[in-house]
């Protein structure tokens, strides 16, 4: 397992004292104080965050523009797995929830909810990781709170993370905009995210190594934008995979979906653990990956400009929206038949995010 | 205890299949739809929410105005107490924290971790509860997210709020506002909250009901705004109660406090409570009291707007901020003495909110 490395953070006295989270560091005094200032504060810096007030006054909002609000909270088990962290995870999360409905991601909320017993080290390797994270995405933690649960009674840590961001005037991307011919396309491979997930808790070995494809998505969302605003839908395939995600999408806009299954970008290290598993990479969930709704005109101008992107290497036409149908998602598959892709039903792999 | 009535949500056929929550419901597929749907949506119902993307387009933000952003995990224990739930904790808490910049709250988003074997009708309990407190507070909550963990992983359920207002463009409230002349006073009696949760976590009977004093102060605090915007800092007394923030605010102004201890207004069967327990109000946590800061020649004013108030009638003018022991906070005594009112340690009571 890779492990982040650990810099930036040294560990100041107060905190030196207390190797684990206890319950004194949920409680309103001395010891959460030192938490917040040496390691939350220390990490996050930014003007707004220095503040230390109850609510955080940020400005800079211009006439007429719209705000986006996204709010996940991360209970991922295990912490840490191949290719990142739940730190990392809940920066990138929020990030391209925001960015989903076509909005510069800015600021982040963080809420954390530790278990007594947690070792400080931890803690301090995921905050470092979401500070990296916030840097890549060019987004600022600007307000926080922190919970102490008692031992037994949490999973380490979970994290929550709201985020706001600007929706340009001219941008009007929603899940009810899918029109009949509009193309569907994806930004690259899936069901790396569950795949590596699993494997690090189910101990399963694989030849190649899968790591979760953890990514913010804001940069590839604002390279689409670049070409054209006639992107109807976009939505990453976190739980329940692309499955999930064309089944909302086509209920919401009251249409049909049809994709042809052999162009659904799948690494063959994940189709064949999937394979092994018994499982279908369609629901699978990804972390760095999104789904586009794109008027069928544009589509080839927004493939080419997803594949210059690094996280739009891969990225695929994969079918089209249809009238017939409505609300239903259908597969073609390889051997010339079709199959009706319905909404996972529930738990495939819990905990996953 | 008094639990809230139940009414306005009738379970449908799909959640009447799980009487309890599992883990299904936390995967992204029909499940969780079922439970966004018919039980949070139809709470929550407003035409943000209504979207269902993965984020929310908010708008009618005006130029120059700024925005204040808070967030709050709760993980209270018991999940229903006397005077309140966690559902009405977590909407009044984050109310209140957007509240204490000045601003009008306007928007939450909620991030629910359930734990497995939660039974339906408390969580049915504890979002009809959400519902009336935000219409109590006139806010809406625009985005959720929901994720289940483990039987054994959680408490029933942990809630994360988050708040954004709008402060007023000439209203400036900041911890470090504070100024020597400056009257201290707070907005009703405390130590209610901490002392009714503690009295049925340990089974503490007292002659009189002490309730927690959970209530949204966004009303109050426009009231007091009415009257001056020489209103230099406001907080909610939560955990860590009167003495922490009034370190807090005494820290981040680089001036000292000298407040009366016997104009600090305390209910009788509170102090007896505490006198019993060992406990000094002043370090007990409250859910709807706050402290302000206020020019001296405002005071009174003031204090009058919040007198007439319903959640002021017993507001106090209870001491200065003085040049004097600049960062410290000194407690004048009944017997003429005097004594520091430090930042309390750690632990007093955890998981209060």
């Amino acid at each position: 397992m890779d492990l982040p490395s650990f810099d930036g953070w040294t560990c100041p006295l107060p905190l030196q004292n207390y190797p684990t989270i206890v319950m004194g560091h949920g409680s309103g005094g001395k010891m959460m104080n030192d938490l917040i200032r040496h390691l939350f504060a220390a990490q996050f810096q930014n003007d707004f965050l220095e503040q230390l007030a109850d609510a955080t006054a940020l400005d800079g909002l211009a006439e007429g523009q719209r705000l986006a609000i996204s709010t996940d909270s991360f209970v991922v088990s295990p912490l840490f797995f191949p290719g990142g962290n739940i730190g990392e995870l809940a920066v990138n999360g929020t990030v391209n929830d925001v960015a989903m409905s076509g909005a510069r991601p800015l600021f982040l909320t963080t809420g954390f909810i530790l278990e007594e017993g947690l070792p400080m080290d931890t803690l301090g390797e995921i905050v470092a990781s979401m500070a990296r994270a916030c840097e890549a995405a060019g987004v600022s933690i600007v307000a926080g709170d922190t919970k102490v649960v008692n031992k037994g009674h949490g999973d380490g840590v979970y994290i929550n993370t709201t985020g706001i961001g600007l929706i340009p005037a001219d941008v009007h991307i929603a899940p009810n905009r899918a029109r009949p011919g509009d193309a569907i396309l994806v930004s690259g491979t899936m069901g790396d995210h569950g795949i590596a997930i699993m494997s690090v808790r189910e101990g399963l070995q694989f030849e190649t190594a899968i790591e979760s494809d953890t990514a913010p998505l804001n940069g590839l969302v604002e390279a689409m934008l670049v070409v054209t605003r006639e992107i109807h839908c976009l939505r990453d395939a976190t739980r329940g995979g692309l499955a999930a995600v064309l089944n909302e999408l086509a209920t919401a806009s009251g249409v049909g979906f049809e994709f042809e299954e052999e162009r659904v970008p799948v690494r063959p290290a994940v189709q064949a653990a999937c394979e092994m598993l018994g499982l279908d990479p369609l629901y699978i969930a990804n972390e760095g990956k999104l789904v586009a709704i794109v008027d069928g005109e544009k589509a080839e101008a927004v493939l080419e400009a997803m594949r210059a992107h690094p996280l739009g290497r891969e990225a695929a036409i994969i079918g089209k929206v249809v009238e017939e149908h409505p609300g239903m998602v259908v597969a073609r598959t390889g051997i010339g038949g079709s199959r009706v892709v319905d909404l996972p039903a529930g738990e495939l792999l819990p905990r996953i995010c």
